[in-house]
């Protein structure tokens, strides 16, 4: 089957009939479709570094598993009638900058890069589907879905801590940068876009967060990755 | 689910009475096995030159194509009670100084290049369908099944030629020489292997091919490639 034969489903929406909160809807699928196919990429990239042939295939099954969520993704854009191609290139720079900025250096430093965002990403996914009419509600529910990484990335990371504990430390300042990268990115993002904010804070009749809430959503995310940091013996 | 966590599904299968057989089987999963992989991989980097986020979404379709055929073989491994790794390792030099030497400089050459051998591959696994057990050759017919990528290729090559007819002449070149690559590295492989080879010559009683018949066998992939070759609009 070709990619490009996805067939669209026109599925009607009532929460559509306003404009704003579909345009926060479309551009918050073009996000993750563009966030998704990246991942995607760098996690194939990363590949290349993998120190043996059962490790190469854990990152790509990660990889795989990033391309099925994209595919999800992009087809519901389809479904909506809109190009899913146009809808990600406007998060294109944002993305290629982050991933600039934090290109791994090694097989370890690629490791802690994909669990720390695989972990974030569902973590901002879950906090951001409470806000959405059902039927996209579900839709980001799926993409959610683990890569099941987990326990892969924290036995090789705890081991190499084992064999040399200064990797921890340097880990540990790496993780610190990641997460620091991926909060100015997205500040940047949701500053840009105003109906795409709307959706978190709300307009004068939506069921948004206001601004003190974003406040307590960033906290509960960082509250997560530290967790998570100490999940692999890092320090956050 | 985590890529680690397939459960072995043990398959008695009579042919594998014959320890040769068995051996020979074996060798030939490690081997598609490696070379699903390395495709997957190869796709996934070419990606990184695709002219357009429609294009890089193609090309990493292939790439997550190969790859779930890759954990198809992968698992079958598991299930005979193999180490996949293990029995992938001995295949890494043969794919590794393949991909070195067919390495493409551009995106229309890692389009041919990929064209090229999942059609190559598709064919190659029907050819020795044929010889397998029941069980064996509905696992290699089921791990061929198309990536999907033709029309896609077909077009974007026609495409390239019909703006630059300089295109065709180096792409009609570098399919000869790819093919050359190919049929190079695949002698090196029957040579090196007994119990492959005699998967496809036969032994004293297995219904292999004589050396005749190998002979017509790669006529065939040779007339089947001056096709597709003929399909992408170049001269083979």
């Amino acid at each position: 089957m070709s990619d490009a034969e996805s067939t669209p489903v026109t599925t009607p929406n009532p929460a559509f009939d306003d404009p704003e909160y579909r345009t926060g809807v479309v551009e918050l699928l073009g996000l993750l479709s563009y966030g998704e196919m990246s991942a995607c990429e760098r996690l194939a990239e990363d590949a290349a570094m993998a120190p043996d042939l059962p490790a190469k295939a854990e990152i790509m099954a990660m990889a795989a598993s990033e391309f099925a969520h994209f595919r999800l993704l992009r087809d519901h854009l389809v479904a909506l009638g809109e190009d899913p191609y146009a809808r990600m290139e406007p998060f294109a720079e944002t993305f290629e900058a982050f991933h600039r900025k934090t290109a791994p250096a090694d097989w370890l430093e690629g490791l802690v890069k994909a669990f720390v965002f695989d972990g974030l990403a569902a973590d901002f996914y879950r906090e951001i589907a409470a806000f959405l009419d059902a039927g996209t509600r579900q839709l980001v529910l799926d993409a959610m879905s683990g890569t099941g990484s987990s326990e892969f990335v924290v036995d090789a990371v705890r081991g190499a801590i084992v064999i040399d504990p200064t990797v921890g430390g340097r880990l540990a300042l790496w993780g610190r940068r990641l997460m620091g990268e991926a909060l100015s990115q997205a500040q940047m993002v949701v500053a840009e876009r105003d109906e795409l904010s709307a959706l978190l804070v709300g307009g004068v009749d939506s069921p948004g967060m206001d601004l003190a809430a974003i406040g307590r959503m960033f906290t509960r995310l960082t509250e997560a990755h530290a967790a998570r940091m100490d999940r692999l013996g890092l320090a956050s």
